[in-house]
């Protein structure tokens, strides 16, 4: 089953109206008799899942009453989230973003998982601009998907927490680049250098994503576009060091989660097929979910970087298709613009 | 005015039932008809504000049904926020805590504040025990004051960040001291080692603090014990380097906050009045707000800690009174538990 917010909603604008989505993002149907958010929904999941599962087999068989969807109607799935937690999954895109700050790789990092404690007080719907004050911060998109769990209880072992994902969805999250290196220096991690991140118009069940959900990875190519022109086709299943099994359960280490809880895979990343970090996609490489990884690698080649970060006036494009070219989550589509 | 959270509620346990409490915290009386919750109300405060003031008016001229107000019924405040950023406003603990791992302290620290990002989806109530799976992980207390704020637009002043706020709590940071080292030299800042934080019974409108809320800061002894034993008595309005305004502007730097976030002080430390770092209760001196504290000038006297982290079966209370020695937020009361 596919879930969306609606903006607006009967509980106020702050946490939208929840819908069920055709599984081709063509129509959608009412469920707030069910759940009248999305987070009402996580919060009672027992009831609440099945009663949608059920809804979403009406909408298909088209006995209800239905209405189009449009994705920029769309607010995040949750317009605001008790809590993003985000990982570094793809240890590869960690290696160069750290080689670009000119910091090392501990050992460590291919076997602990890095997890930062982002903002989710807001998330800004898939179609939002993004507010930039000043565009010498560096302003970066960063590709991922991001799984969206059930209660998990602190202590849980990487199969409870898979079994506790609830839902997968896309994320943009927007990074301020040249205020991350101060910022960490600090010591107390990213806070200014992560403004508020977007979600995907739609989010998916993992039993709905077939074949493609498998081990805790979600085994598509993420498509992003910069200005209309493609930017990165990594594959999410590909170069993921740390399952979002395994990412859930380090997050629940010392403290259980709330229902809600949104967990990021970090910036997909595939390596080169010689093993080297990715090239661009007009040398016939994958590409990148980053800026700051084509720049890293513009600095090794010609000892500088060549593509800038986003600009007001920028549009980023971040979507994944199933092997028919059919959009899983919708596609997050923003526009840099001066705040 | 006085807000509390029943444990139980309109809209199922998650978010307990807002009542407003009598200033002296013996009585309260049912808010559901005005927000079922304390994020209800943060959500819509231009209307919520003005007719639970209204409601502690009638409360406090006895002249609506009201009930007795038990500390032990009630839930945190907000039971989870949307989001929970903690400055370390009191730079003397910083300095001193970070001298306890090797650390220097930066210049820049006096004048650029440190926040992390802290998890919200769950705070613990009040009387909740603190779950700790290994002793061995340094359980240790912060006491702090927090303040939860309205809507606050990107780039905010100091004085609308202040003028945003419209409640102040007490808080019990909780953290895992042995775990923090190696979180933090990974770089992302904490996480694991930062489990579920504790609000006061009850919050309150700066309004209501009088003239002991001043250019953003809470000018009371922040009283704490330990088993029973005096521990800290540090005034919270001394030594506090950043004000509740400076620290909600910084939060604010590159993105909006939402209504209902909470942003801490940091843990509350006093100077000895001869400059040096604050002695023991015992030896006439204020006391500390974590133990970590004592630690470092046990450290530095003796040439190693005495006082243990926090154990099972520890007990932890934080309050903070006025000059009739009323309790103003009610007492955050705590047994370690083994998870």
């Amino acid at each position: 089953m596919k879930l969306a917010s609606l903006k607006g909603g009967l509980t106020g604008a702050r946490d939208g109206r929840l819908v069920v989505v055709s599984d081709d993002l063509a129509w959608c149907a009412d469920a707030a008799h069910i759940a009248p958010t999305l987070q009402a929904a996580l919060d009672d999941w027992g009831r609440a899942g099945p009663a949608l599962a059920s809804l979403a087999v009406d909408l298909q068989h088209e006995v209800i009453p239905m209405m189009r969807f449009h994705e920029r109607d769309a607010a995040s799935p949750l317009p605001r989230a008790y809590q993003w937690a985000d990982g570094s999954a793809y240890v590869n895109h960690v290696e160069l973003v750290r080689r670009a700050r000119g910091a090392e790789l501990p050992e460590s990092f291919w076997s602990d998982p890095l997890m930062y404690q982002g903002g989710s007080d807001a998330f800004l719907a898939p179609r939002d601009p993004i507010p930039l004050a000043d565009p010498a911060w560096g302003c970066d998109l960063e590709g991922e998907v991001a799984v969206i769990v059930d209660d998990v209880p602190q202590g849980a072992s990487r199969d409870q927490a898979l079994a506790a994902i609830r839902l997968v969805c896309l994320v943009n999250d927007v990074s301020l680049r040249n205020l991350i290196p101060a910022e960490l220096a600090k010591g107390f991690g990213f806070f200014q250098s992560k403004p508020a991140s977007t979600l995907s118009p739609v989010a998916v069940t993992p039993d709905t994503l077939g074949a493609a959900w498998q081990d805790g990875k979600l085994h598509w190519p993420l498509l992003i576009t910069v200005n209309g022109r493609p930017f990165g086709k990594a594959d999410a299943g590909v170069d993921m060091t740390f399952d979002f099994g395994t990412l859930v359960a380090h997050a629940a280490k010392t403290r259980s989660l709330g229902a809600g809880t949104v967990i990021g895979s970090g910036t997909v990343s595939n390596r080169d097929a010689d093993g080297g970090p990715g090239k661009p996609i007009a040398e016939g490489g994958l590409g990148y979910s980053c800026i700051a990884e084509i720049r890293m690698i513009e600095t090794i080649r010609d000892g500088q970087p060549a593509t800038p970060f986003l600009q007001p006036g920028d549009r980023v494009r971040i979507e994944m298709k199933d092997g028919q070219g059919h959009s899983l989550f919708g596609a997050i589509e923003q526009e840099v613009v001066t705040a």
